[in-house]
C-alpha cells in the first residue's frame, strides 16, 4: 500500500471513530456496543407492542426475559402495554430470532445484531443468551420526545471482548440474602456481565448448608446460610439470565469457619478456633497432611458440586501464611519427606490433590494467583489478584497466560477499594502486554470483587452500583471506548436504570440518613453525603480491628459513596475556573460555596444526636472556609490572615472524620492558592 | 357507696388517664402499654450492653430476637455494641426469663412485664413470645441526649386486648416474592401483631408449588408461586417472630386459577378458564356437584396442611355469586334433589364437607362471612368483612359471636380502600355492642386487609405501612387508647423506625418519582406528592378494567399514599386560622401557598416527558389559586373576579387526575370563601 492509501485509510478510520464518539454522546449504552449505525426510524412504543419469539429451540429463557422486557419498558415509560407475555405471532413487532439455547460456558455466543426500523424491531442471535443481551440493548435505548416514548433507529452488531465478565460477591464476612444476590443478578445481566463467582466460606462464616457435614453451616454461620433449595434457585435464576455461577470454597486458609466445625482438621493441635468477628488474615488452615482432610474436602466437594453446573470450580487459596504449618512439628517432618521446601511448596501439594478431587467430579480447579508454582498443572485456571498493589511489578495475569493457563484477571477491579470508578476504568485487562494469539486466547476475562468487611445488605449495593457497569464496559466493549467523560456520561443514566431492578444505591442512601437525623430534616446530611467519600484503600477499619462484623454500618460513611456526585461537579469547575477564568464555572463554585455557608445551620438543628455529633467539626469548618473563599473570590481580595485562617481550615479537613474524608478539600485548596496568588491585599 | 366517694374515685381515674395522656406525649410506643409508670431511672446504651436469657425451657427464639435486637439497636444509635450475642451471665445488663415455649395457638400468652432501671433492664414473661414482645416495647424506647443514647426509666406491664391481631397480605392478584413477606413479617413483629394470613389463591394465581397438582402452579401462576421449601421457610421465620400464619385457598368461587390449571372442576362445561389479568368478581366456580372435586380439595389439602401447623385453615367462600352454578342443570338438578333452595344454601352444603376433610386433617375452618348460614356448624370461625358499605346495617361480626361463631373482624379495615388512618383507627370491634362473657369470648380479634389489586413488591409497603401499626394498637390496646392527634405523632416514630427493617414505604416513593424525572430533580414531584393522595375506596381502576395485573405501578399514583404528608399539615392550620386567626397557622399557611405557587417553575423543567405529563393541569391551576390566595390572604382583598377565577380552579382541582386527589381541595375552598366573606371588595 502507498502512503496516500494509508492515509485515505487511516482518515476513515478516524471518521469512523468521530461518529462513534458522536454517538456516545448520543445513546446511554453501557457497555458501548461493538458497531452501532443510525438508520432515520423511529419505532413508537405504545399500547399495541408485542413481541415474537422465533426459532425452534426452547424458547424458555428468551420467554421469560421478553416477558421482563414487557415489565420494565411498561414501567419505565407508564405505558400500558396490553398484551404482557411473548405472542405467537409473525405480526408482532419485536421479532426475535435465535438458534440455539447456550449451554452457558466459556465457549458461548453472545454476539447479537439489533436492527429498529419504524414498524419493526429484530433481534438475530447464535444462542438464546445473545437475545438476552440484545434486549438490555433496547431497553437502554428507551427515549422519549414530549409526546411519546419510542426506541431511535439504530443498526446494532455486538459481541463481547472476553468470554469471562465477572462479578464476585463475598457473602462470609457479611451474609447476604437471596434476594439480595438476586437483584444484583439483575443488574448484572443489564450490563452483560455473565459470570457470578460467589464466595461463599471464609474465616467469617460458611454460608452453604451441607448435609454431610452439617456442622459447617450449623456451627460456623451464626444462622445466616443458603439452604441448597436456595443454592438452586439462585443458579437457575442466574442461567435464567444467561449467567453462570462459580462457587469458592477457600482452602487451605481463610479456614476459621471450617474449622469452628471440625476443628480436628486443623493444623495447630489445642487451638480454639472460632467464627471470626474482625476483618483480617488469620492463622487458622486446614492440615494438608492428615488423610482426613482430603476425605473430608473430598466428600464436601461432591455433595456441593452437583449444585453448581458450571465446570469451574473456586478454591482459594490466597493469603496462607502458614503460621500454623509451621509451628506443626509433623507437618514439618512431612515436608522435609516429601521435599517441599516451603509452605508453598506444601501448599502446592495440597492444591494437586485438590485438584485430582475435582477432576473426578469434572471440574476445573481454578484459585487465587498463588496457586501459580511451578509443579502446578497448567489445567488449573489463575485468578490474578495481586499486582502493583501488593509488591509485584505488574499483575499475575499476563505471566499466568505466558506460563500456559487460562487466567481472570481481578487485580484492578477491587471495589471495596472504594476508589473512583475513573481508575477501574481505565484498567486495561491486557494494556500492552504483547501476546501470541494462544497467549491471547487463555486470557478468559475479568471479575470485579465485592469484598464484604465493610457491607451489609443495607449498602452493598451502593459499593457495587454504578462503578460496576462501568468496569462491565471495560470487559465487553472495545479497548479504545475508554473516553472517562462520555463513561461518566452514560454511567449515570445506567445508574438511574439500576432502580427499576430493585437495586438500593441511592434510596438506601436517605434511609440511613433519616435515621441520623431521627426524623428531622436531612437536607443537610444529603449536602455533607455529596461531597464526602469513605475512606479508601482499606484505611476504613485499618487493620481490620476497628469494626465487628456485627459493629454498625448505619453511619454517616455507609451514606457516602466513591465519586461524590457534588464533588465530581465542583472539583471541575473549580479546575476550568482557574484554568480559564470562566464565568460558568465561577457560576457552579459559587452555587456551591453559597451552598456549604449556610449548610451549617441547617445542620446544628439536627446535630443535637450523638450519631450525628462527629460530622460537627467538619460542618462547620466547611462553612466557614466556604464562607471565606466565596468572599475572596466575589470582591477579589484575601488578607494575609484571612488566608492563614483558611489554610489551617484545610488542614482540618483534610483529616478523616467519621470514616470519610472530604473529596473537595483539594479544589478548595487551590482555590484558596489562586486566590492569594491573585487577590492578596497588604 | 356515696356520692361524694364516686366523685373521688372517679377523680382517680381521671387523674391516672390524664397521667397517661402526658406520657403518651413522651413517648411513642405504638401499640401503647395496659400500664406505664416512670421510674425516674435511665440506663445509658454504651458497647458495654449485654443481654442474658434466664430459664429453662428452649432459649431459641429469644436467643434469635435478642441478637435481632442488638443489631437494630446498634444500628439505630451507631454504638458499637462489643458483644454481639447474648452471653450466659448472671451480670448481664437486660435480662430475659420466661417460663415456657409459647404453642403458639390462640391460647398463647403474650404478657409481659418490662422494669428499666439505672443499670439493669428485666424482662419478665410467661411465654418467650412476651419476651419478644417486652423487647419491641424496649427498642421503641430508645432515646437520647446530646451526648449519649439511653432507655429512660419505665416501668411497664402489658398484655394484648385480643388474641388474634393479624393482617392478611393477597399474594395472588400481585405476587410478593418471599423477601417482601419476611420484611412485612419483620414489621407486624415490631408492632406485635401476631397472625399472619396468607391469601394465596385467586383468579390472578394460584401461588403454591403442588407436587400433587402441579398444574395449579405449572398453569396458573405464570411462573410466580412459593415452593414449598419457601413455605416452610416462612412460616419458621414467622414463628420465630411468634407470628402464626393461616393459609387461604379461596374456594369455590375466585377460581380462576384453580380451573385455569383444572379446568374439569368447573361448573360450566366448555368454559374457557384463563388467569385473569383484570380485578373484580368473576364466574369461574368449583362444581360442589362432583365428587371429584371433594377428591382434589382432599388430597389438595392433604398436601398442603403440614406445611401450615396452625390449627386454623381460611377456605374463603366469599362473594360467589354462582352464576354457573345457575346455568348448570345437573347442579339445579342436584339442589333440587337435595333440597337446597339457594345457591348459597348449596355453598353451605360444599362449605360442610369441605369442614369435615379438614377435620381429619386436625384443622379447623375458617371462612368470610358468607359461609354463615343456618346450618353451618359452629365449629366454623367467621371471617366479618362485610358491613355497612356492602349494604349490612353493621359488621357481621356481633352476630357471629351471639350465633355462637368464633369470629375475626376485617370489616373496617380494608386498607386497600386508601383511606386515612383516621378512619380505622376509630373502628372500635366491639364498639357498644353488649355482649355475654361468652359472647365476648368468641369475638377472637381483627384483621387488617391488604388487597393486591393495585400493589407490586415496589409499592405494597406503602400501603400498609405506617397505617398497619396504629391499626396494630387498636388490637392490642385498652379501648380507651383513641386519641388521634396522639396516635398520629406516636405513629411518626414508629414510621421511621419502619425503615430499620426493611421496609420500603418511604424510600421507594423517590425511586418512582426519579424513574418519572428521567434523572432530573425531583424536588417538584415530591411537592405534589405530599399532597395528592391515591383514590380512594375502589375509584381507582374503577370496575376493575383500567388496570390489568401487568399495567404500569410505576405512576404518580403509586408514589403517593393515604395521609398526605402536607396535606394533613396545611389542613389542620387552614382549620385553626378560618376559626381564630392565629399569626402561626397563617405562617403554615402562607409557607404552604409560597411553596406551590412556585413549585410550577420547577415542575415545567421536567414537564417535558410523556409519564409527567398528566400532572401538568395540577402543578399549573395550584400554582394559579396558591398565587390568589396568598395575595389575598396578605392584601386582604379579594375582587368578585378574583373569586370567580378562584371557584374555577377549586372546580378542576377537584377532579381526579393521574389517578390521584388532590387532598387539599377542601381547605382552599374554605380559605377561599374565608377571604370572600372577609375581604371582598366591590
Amino acid at each position: 500500500m502507498n502512503r496516500i492509501v494509508l492515509i485515505i485509510i487511516a482518515g476513515l478510520f478516524s471518521q469512523l471513530a468521530a461518529s462513534q464518539n458522536a454517538l456516545s454522546e448520543k445513546y446511554n449504552l453501557m457497555p458501548w456496543p461493538q458497531e452501532i449505525q443510525e438508520n432515520n426510524s423511529k419505532f413508537k412504543i405504545n399500547e399495541a407492542l408485542t413481541i415474537t419469539i422465533l426459532g425452534d429451540d426452547s424458547k424458555e429463557r428468551v420467554h421469560k426475559a421478553a416477558t421482563t422486557f414487557l415489565r420494565r419498558l411498561s414501567g419505565r415509560t407508564g405505558v400500558f402495554i396490553d398484551t404482557g407475555f411473548p405472542v405467537e405471532s409473525k405480526n408482532a413487532a419485536i421479532k426475535i430470532n435465535f438458534e440455539t439455547v447456550s449451554d452457558l460456558t466459556i465457549h458461548q455466543n453472545e454476539s447479537y445484531t439489533l436492527e429498529i426500523k419504524n414498524d419493526e424491531i429484530l433481534i438475530q442471535a447464535k444462542t438464546d443468551v445473545g437475545a438476552l443481551r440484545a434486549l438490555e440493548t433496547l431497553l437502554q435505548l428507551t427515549t422519549h420526545n414530549t409526546s411519546e416514548y419510542y426506541f431511535p433507529g439504530v443498526t446494532i452488531q455486538d459481541a463481547p471482548r472476553f468470554v469471562w465478565r465477572g462479578l464476585m460477591i463475598d457473602v462470609a464476612r457479611h451474609f447476604q440474602p437471596v434476594g439480595v444476590i438476586k437483584r444484583n443478578l439483575d443488574a448484572m445481566a443489564s450490563v452483560k456481565l455473565n459470570v457470578f463467582h460467589w464466595h461463599l466460606t471464609d474465616d467469617q462464616g460458611f454460608r452453604v448448608e451441607s448435609k454431610v457435614y452439617p456442622k459447617l453451616h450449623e456451627l460456623a454461620s451464626d444462622g445466616l446460610y443458603y439452604t441448597q433449595a436456595q443454592i438452586k434457585d439462585v443458579v437457575q435464576y442466574a442461567s435464567n439470565l444467561g449467567i453462570r455461577v462459580i462457587p469458592e470454597f477457600d482452602v487451605p486458609g481463610h479456614a476459621s469457619a471450617f474449622l469452628t466445625a471440625y476443628p480436628e482438621l486443623g493444623s495447630k493441635d489445642g487451638y480454639k478456633n472460632n467464627i471470626e468477628r474482625y476483618a483480617g488474615v488469620f492463622d487458622p488452615t486446614l492440615n494438608p497432611i492428615k488423610e482426613e482432610t482430603y476425605i473430608f474436602l473430598k466428600n464436601l466437594f461432591t455433595e456441593i458440586a452437583p449444585l453448581f453446573p458450571d465446570e469451574y470450580f473456586h478454591i482459594g487459596g490466597d493469603e496462607n501464611a502458614g503460621k500454623h504449618w509451621t509451628e506443626n512439628k509433623e507437618i514439618q517432618k512431612f515436608k522435609k519427606k516429601h521435599d517441599l521446601k516451603t509452605n508453598h511448596d506444601l501448599q502446592t501439594y495440597f492444591n494437586i490433590r485438590l485438584e485430582k478431587i475435582l477432576k473426578k467430579l469434572d471440574k476445573k480447579l481454578m484459585g487465587w494467583d498463588e496457586i501459580m508454582t511451578p509443579t502446578m498443572p497448567t489445567t488449573a485456571v489463575i485468578h490474578s489478584w495481586r499486582g502493583t498493589n501488593e509488591g509485584l511489578k505488574s499483575s499475575t495475569l499476563i505471566e499466568a497466560a505466558k506460563k500456559g493457563y487460562n487466567t481472570v484477571l481481578s487485580n484492578g477491579y477491587y471495589i471495596d477499594r472504594m476508589l473512583s470508578v475513573k481508575h477501574h476504568y481505565t484498567v486495561d485487562p491486557i494494556g500492552k502486554a504483547v501476546l501470541t494469539k494462544e497467549e491471547r486466547k487463555r486470557i478468559l476475562g475479568a471479575e470485579t470483587t465485592m469484598w464484604s468487611e465493610l457491607v451489609t445488605p443495607l449498602t452493598i449495593d451502593s459499593r457495587i452500583w454504578p462503578r460496576t457497569a462501568a468496569i462491565a464496559e471495560r470487559y465487553w466493549s472495545a479497548k479504545e471506548v475508554n473516553d472517562v467523560d462520555n463513561m461518566f456520561q452514560r454511567m449515570s443514566a445506567v445508574n438511574l436504570q439500576l432502580e427499576e431492578l430493585g437495586i438500593t444505591h441511592i434510596r438506601n442512601r436517605d434511609v440511613i440518613l433519616r435515621n441520623m437525623a431521627k426524623g428531622q430534616d436531612i437536607t443537610s446530611l444529603i449536602t455533607l453525603s455529596n461531597i464526602c467519600e469513605p475512606l479508601k484503600i482499606y484505611s476504613r477499619n485499618e487493620g481490620g480491628t476497628e469494626y465487628k462484623s456485627f459493629s454498625p454500618f448505619t453511619l454517616f460513611a455507609d451514606a457516602c459513596t466513591a465519586d461524590a456526585k457534588d464533588a465530581l461537579i465542583f472539583n471541575k469547575n473549580a479546575s476550568q475556573f482557574i484554568d480559564n477564568k470562566s464565568n460558568r464555572s465561577y457560576g457552579k463554585i459559587s452555587y456551591y460555596l453559597e451552598k456549604w455557608s449556610r449548610n451549617h445551620v441547617s445542620f446544628t438543628k439536627i446535630s443535637k444526636n450523638p450519631i450525628v455529633q462527629p460530622l460537627a467539626a467538619l460542618s462547620k469548618n466547611l462553612a466557614e472556609i466556604s464562607k471565606s473563599l466565596q468572599r475572596s473570590l466575589q470582591t477579589k481580595k484575601i488578607t494575609q490572615e484571612e488566608f492563614s485562617v483558611c489554610k489551617n481550615y484545610i488542614t482540618q479537613l483534610r483529616e478523616p472524620f467519621a470514616d470519610t474524608e472530604l473529596a473537595i478539600v483539594d479544589s478548595l485548596e487551590k482555590l484558596l492558592f489562586f486566590c492569594e496568588a491573585n487577590y492578596l491585599t497588604k
